[in-house]
């Protein structure tokens, strides 16, 4: 199945699905409110047969290609489990960015962990190009649950302390002071 | 390896561990403080091989046998591949936890998630026998983020409620109120 950029689709509770390319954002409702629990690129497998979201939505970030698989095939394919581990990794970096209490050390924790996802390891840093991905600042604030104010704010900050660097298209993370 | 009840040992950053019998918790460093990242049975398999935690510790609530896995054991495995998957839904349950404000919410969202490890489905309700466990109320404050008091004060406010009834020894959850 293909989702256009910018597309989303409401999963069913009981899907298996393999991002075959593209970036997605798996959106869920915990009591009331909306959460971005979860960022999947390609050569993923989601599993929410024990799901404990509801409403699930994907949002495509760009334009992405996804299969949905059946749950036989599932469990007899150590290949599809193997790809399904990147969920456990994935939920405890957001659950370690939950864990921090202060807005900035917040937002280095999750520009981190987009930068496991989206970032390109040149030289001496980490480029994460948002504007490729549709990562706009305020889906930056969406994911940890602040606003697109506290992220520009927070973003200069960093770069006068020297953490990164604010480019046209993205943001540079030197490695040294990681 | 056996770990007698309330003892606990620290764990290497690449270790893959399959619970034999027994129930442990564990705890790790995130950022400066300690928090509880899981509460693991037995058949449950941990792969801390991608951890993104620091100082993890494993802490046996009751006697426990646990056994190291090799990595390539642990690849080729369908059996410990599935059954590390359990991970992903108590990583989605911890995840749900802690997006909860209010603390009344955020209780009952845990005591749910620990009557998915240590609760006994009986007639129309669910037991939980916390005294077998050694979970005492000091530990569910921990797990949760507060304190013996507040978890003391919100038991009793959820029996008033007709939530719960606190028992001698643990906790009863009837059915239909969930």
């Amino acid at each position: 199945m293909i989702i256009p950029e910018k597309q989303n689709i409401d999963l069913e509770e009981n899907t298996i699905l393999e991002v075959k390319s593209g970036i997605l954002i798996l959106e869920a409702k915990i009591i009331k409110k909306k959460f971005i629990v979860g960022i999947i690129k390609e050569e993923c497998v989601i599993n929410l047969a024990f799901s404990n979201f509801k409403n699930i939505k994907l949002i495509a970030l760009t334009n992405c290609e996804i299969n949905t698989i059946e749950k036989g095939v599932y469990f007899s394919s150590k290949d599809l489990l193997i790809k399904s581990l990147t969920r456990i990794d994935q939920l405890e970096k957001l659950l370690t960015i939950r864990e921090i209490n202060k807005s900035e050390e917040k937002l280095k924790e999750f520009l981190l962990y987009l930068s496991s996802i989206i970032g390109l390891k040149k030289d001496n840093h980490i480029y994460l190009n948002l504007k490729k991905y549709n990562f706009t600042q305020k889906l930056i604030g969406y994911s940890i649950s602040t606003t697109r104010v506290t992220i520009t704010r927070g973003l200069k900050n960093l770069e006068k302390k020297g953490w990164l660097k604010l480019e046209k298209k993205g943001i540079l993370i030197p490695f040294k002071d990681n």
